[in-house]
């Protein structure tokens, strides 16, 4: 059991990291989790950047859940149920968030699950660290711990 | 033209803290805006501390947006439009977030507008942070400017 995320390029934002490995840390008791870096592209070209990009997606990863906008959205609970149960069925679960540019309609028709976590836009920092701090929410749910802030 | 941002509790968390700080440097080219931070009741009794804190916040604001998990989800563009409308009819715009025990159904009863950030559960100082980044994501819509990371 074991969940890896992936994500596109590094995260700029200070407060961001250290958000990320706040929760990263509240996580540590519950899953062996790992952050797999995958290169931005290093052209403005956004198709030739996205196309260039989902080569290395795909290369590192056979089956994801994407995070986008598009997807469906979940409450905390329910999401929770559908990481309880993915951790049941599966030995890895890839969580996949795209780079600035997003990603392409190719990563985006492979995926598993499409799961957006909020109607609202966010930049591509704001949704690693807010999937961190719901993934630390679903296993306080799952396991019924308290929620430490 | 001014907005208020009322929330209940100092902000504890340090990479929130500065994440808020960041979003209120980029806002101010946009609109003059203040944090009004409203006292936390000192008393672990949820319905003590909420009636305290609902006299307060009655208090200090006359109408307000209450941001809460319960509320209308928007999407960045349609929050941009709601934002807009607002200003051009209200001299101050008062977005409220409870605190660690949420609000009182007399809060949630008196809001104008209740909005939802997510569908997905919240810790209230993720709700400020993710509301600051929103309102200036929401000034590059309405101003048609460049959204700067």
């Amino acid at each position: 059991m074991k969940i890896r995320l992936l994500w596109v390029g590094k995260t700029k934002s200070d407060f961001v990291s250290s958000g990320i490995d706040h929760y990263l840390r509240l996580l540590k008791p519950f899953i062996s989790l790992t952050v797999v870096e995958i290169k931005e592209a290093k052209t403005a070209d956004k198709p030739t950047a996205l196309s260039r990009e989902s080569d290395k997606i795909l290369k590192q990863s056979k089956g994801y859940i994407l995070l986008d906008e598009r997807g469906v959205g979940y409450s905390s609970a329910a999401f929770a149920n559908f990481l309880k149960n993915a951790l049941l069925n599966e030995k890895v679960i890839d969580f996949l968030i795209g780079g600035p540019f997003g990603v392409s309609e190719r990563i985006r028709q492979q995926a598993k699950h499409i799961i957006s976590l909020s109607k609202m836009t966010l930049t591509h920092e704001m949704a690693r660290l807010l999937l961190v701090e719901q993934l630390y929410r679903a296993f306080t749910i799952i396991k019924g711990k308290e929620y430490h802030y």
